[in-house]
């Protein structure tokens, strides 16, 4: 028989009782049921419950085992009384009756248990996190993680990409967020960076010739800790395609990521066609550029009923600003007095002044607005707005007035509240959307200047000819995002690569073609040399996972986090260097300025 | 019609004569046959051969373009005439006469050639790493790269194993080699290391309970330029498996690589069933411990033959120390007087005194051994030495002697030279084997104490008490290595899993348990929570490529590769840091010592 094991804790069936077998896993835990002891072993597939009672002559043994020590167990396959079959459980129609038990590795007290799933402070869980990484829910979602990635993997070359590797160690490149920097030992006072993306790299390949490039790649922005990211690195499903146009990416990857997700999804219903919705309209109907869809409401703008009505606020506004408008903010069963005033006390907890709102009761035969707006503006314009947007008895409609460049965000989290509160949103359901026709450009408050509004790599609609020829806050790049229930689950876009029109472009930020050289060099260079038109996107897999699984907190789909001061509890990094590895890398710290 | 192709150039077959297409791609390129241009359009996928002649629409764009540039052609399949077909190209039945040109993307002067594969300064090419990529060999290398690993992880996963991701940023491990270390910005004065192999990692993985892991894993060591290593990342497979002996790990990993060896391998023979060679018996029988088996020469022991023989040399050298042996190294079809002594001439080019040699060769029925050595030893010891190794006419055999810890080495180089010289070595196939046994510790002739031989993570043979009784240089490890055709392909062993153990076996080199706490930290806490006895192997991913395609070179194989003074010259990597970065991460470099 193996050293270890004939059967993994999974493996016995009915179809083994009477078998002599050797197991071998964790003790999950131990019951004494009136001297006869019952140990649930645990390992990676599933779990086996053992029975030694005082005849057994692995008893004595039984009786010293603990919580996570790891055991081996010969004994006896027996059949459960039908009274203690367990359905649940793969193995749940016998036991091992325990004839010989060795202790393989014993365990101290633990520093947090593994049985159960209870809460436990985050720092301890870091610094014994294989002990953490045993709990059920965490033990699954990596797997799940490993088996989506797997199906990233899979569903990838079967639509003709190859997965190539591209350097870790890379130069610094001023693409966004910050480098992470390495020490160059043979070149003093030089350093490489982690790369942010492989953006640079994916594009000299498609420049080099291999078409349709994939890469699950690890990705590293030293950035601020924030609860949505985790601090170093973080994984991507990056790609990148020759001779394509933005439709040929979201005719491979819409159907493509469906497909991972209905893998996944436990039955809830995907998107199959992925809606393709322009950024302007994303704003206009949604407030964002990332809308959850599950939530029904769609904005719509009702300035006209407010212009020159008894709503004096509103009407003043339109009357000032050719820019302002009002929007409405559909609410169905949502027409009562309590949540239209929880609605209005949110909006003031948000900064904000208030939230109008109209509401419609029925007053016997007569469909009735309720609320000082509907008042002001009087019966008629209250009922052609609850025409526009098809409301009837019980339901309300919420306002926001002004530029919408300035409300578009708040109306957004308005129109989400209220799909929450009222219970709209279907949350067993995957909503997927390609955002299309972002802004190329965009206005720099801080720098007053025109900088760009997403990837500089991304091509202009238009081309060279919109840059030389258009209001550049008026061009749209083809630059788009893959959303799913609210999140922003991708970004891509077809490239620039024409050398000339790179300059133009970035020019208009107020960078010259040395600038370019400067900063882009390989990829400048390498589109002198026949670069084919090509373009791509790179999906945030830790986000997808989430999704998938339903964690709220990404440490509950990651193998080794960090904790969000960006330390490793578990192998106790970042740590000092020696004397040596300074002098080797001609570096030196600079002591913090003490401070009164 | 697609804006840029309807087929690759890999597509078009007879049966397409008569359709309309569209194909883009690069201009391989251009002949001029008579007025009539033949254009060979190159993309990922293969080759077009497209034909302009004077009638054609497109034939004034067709004189422009240039090798290397972008280009979209429409024009109609026409069969090729029977002597023109060209059986060696996918569509070399068929021509695509040109009606419409556009040209997508210029090419400058190339800075070196992209058709045929000439020989260019490697600093140009790397640089224009873009267009070095594009030629035939290392392209097709590139792929075969991409679907060797692809293959390696269908396998590991068909054999039940699950990939996971290791973090990167992690914490220097003072295992060997050098570490490249990062910065940290939020905690000044401390660093992250790179890791140089997931191996605490992945035994962390195994304690939390992951049965069988793999990872196509980068790596990173900070060493100096050496010709068989890039600076900077490399990639292993790496694998770990729970509740295994050594001997599961052979037998899972053997015939999981012979397969993958098959793969690729164009049919060359590749070793089924992998020897087991104990590292004494390698060193004992090929003088090192990564024997090339294509090598039909195996070392004996031929001390008896020359102890009190004529050979005043060996016979006063075996008198005076009892742990001298002469070995013999027997060379098949060398029995010239010309390339013995070129033999000789080689030794002493290597630093040797020489090589002495017999040869044997008839004179009239008899066999008879020549040269000096054999008239020294006299006729009987020739003739017994003959048969031991079962030599005749025209064969010879070479002698070394000493202590064999300190010539083994030029012995095993001896045996590969005589093997090669003489057209011994069978190249033409994959000859595979696990070196096992390995000794645990090794005496440090500079630090003059015991030091582990190889991974410090490795069980002893007999365990704790071996380690407590046992001459420690005596001690072998469950440790073992993988060659192929002379490569060490991969190293793994069974782990210590038991903390008294480990810290037994870190005191024998004079560390204590507090250092082993503060080495391995989380290693060490693992192990008293419940460690299961595990074990794996590394494969090295670069080394079996090289194999597989035949390559000599790593820059062959590798997709942007950095030069031997550990510079990427296509990105500028490293480069000097801006004030604020070196601000930020709290670091100042110290400028180089003028030197006199």
């Amino acid at each position: 028989m193996h050293r270890y094991r004939s059967h993994t804790c999974a493996a016995l069936r009915k179809t083994d009782v009477g078998s002599t077998v050797r197991i071998a896993g964790w003790v999950h835990r131990v019951r004494d049921h009136g001297g006869v002891l019952f140990i649930d072993l645990r390992d990676h597939y599933g779990i086996t419950q053992v029975v030694a009672d005082p005849d057994s002559p692995a008893f004595k043994t039984a009786e010293t085992v603990r919580g996570e020590w790891v055991i081996r167990i010969d004994g006896l396959v027996k059949a459960r009384t039908e009274d203690t079959v367990n359905k649940t459980m793969a193995t749940g129609e016998i036991e091992l009756y325990a004839q010989e038990i060795e202790v393989l590795s014993a365990a101290k007290e633990l520093p947090l248990p593994v049985f159960g799933e209870p809460d436990y402070p985050e720092d301890v869980r870091l610094k014994y996190r294989f002990l953490d990484l045993r709990r059920e829910t965490l033990h699954k979602n990596i797997v799940k993680r490993t088996q989506v990635i797997s199906a990233m993997r899979r569903e990838m070359g079967g639509a003709g990409f190859t997965e190539y590797s591209t350097p870790i160690l890379t130069a610094s490149s001023p693409e966004g967020a910050r480098d992470f920097l390495v020490p160059s030992r043979i070149h003093p006072g030089t350093f490489y960076a982690l790369p942010q993306a492989p953006q640079q790299y994916k594009q000299l390949l498609m420049v080099a010739g291999f078409d349709r490039y994939f890469q699950i790649a690890p990705c590293f922005r030293d950035e601020d800790p924030r609860a949505d990211r985790l601090p170093g690195e973080f994984y991507q499903l990056d790609l990148e395609m020759s001779f394509v146009t933005q439709e040929d990416v979201w005719n491979t990857m819409g159907p493509l990521m469906t497909k991972v997700f209905e893998e996944f999804a436990e039955g809830k219903p995907v998107t199959k066609e992925w809606p393709r919705i322009p950024y302007d309209e994303a704003i206009r109907k949604y407030g964002t550029d990332k809308p959850d869809l599950r939530n029904p409401i769609v904005m719509e703008a009702v300035t006209e009923h407010f212009a020159g009505s008894g709503f004096k606020v509103f009407a003043g506004m339109i009357a000032s600003n050719p820019k302002v408008q009002v929007w409405a903010i559909p609410a169905k069963t949502g027409g009562s007095r309590a949540f239209c005033d929880r609605m209005n006390a949110w909006a003031q907890s948000q900064g904000q002044p208030g939230l109008g709102y109209i509401f419609w009761r029925k007053e016997g035969e007569k469909l009735e607005g309720a609320g000082p707006l509907a008042k002001n503006i009087g019966e008629e314009r209250t009922d052609a707005i609850r025409t526009q947007l098809g409301l009837g008895d019980g339901d309300a409609c919420f306002f926001v007035a002004g530029e919408p460049e300035k409300f578009h965000k708040f109306a957004g989290e308005a129109r989400t509240k209220a799909g929450e509160e009222l219970n709209l949103v279907d949350r067993d359901r995957f909503e997927l959307c390609w955002i299309v026709d972002f802004p190329f450009f965009e206005w720099s408050e801080e720098e007053k200047k025109v900088d760009f509004a997403h990837n500089p790599f991304s091509m202009p609609q238009g081309g060279l000819d919109a840059l030389q020829n258009q209001d550049p806050l008026t061009i749209k790049a083809f630059q788009y995002d893959a959303v799913c229930n609210g999140f922003e689950i991708a970004s891509g876009s077809i490239r620039n690569q024409s050398p000339e029109t790179m300059v133009a472009a970035f020019e208009k930020i107020g960078l010259s073609q040395q600038d370019v050289e400067d900063r882009f060099g390989g990829l400048y260079r390498a589109f002198q040399y026949g670069a084919p038109p090509h373009g791509g996107a790179a999906f945030g897999i830790d986000r997808i996972i989430m999704l998938l699984v339903g964690a709220k907190n990404l440490r509950e789909i990651s193998l080794f986090p960090m904790n969000q001061q960006a330390q490793d509890l578990l192998m106790g990094a970042p740590s000092p260097a020696t004397p040596t590895q300074l002098r080797e890398l001609a570096i030196r710290p600079i002591p913090p300025v003490k401070k009164d």
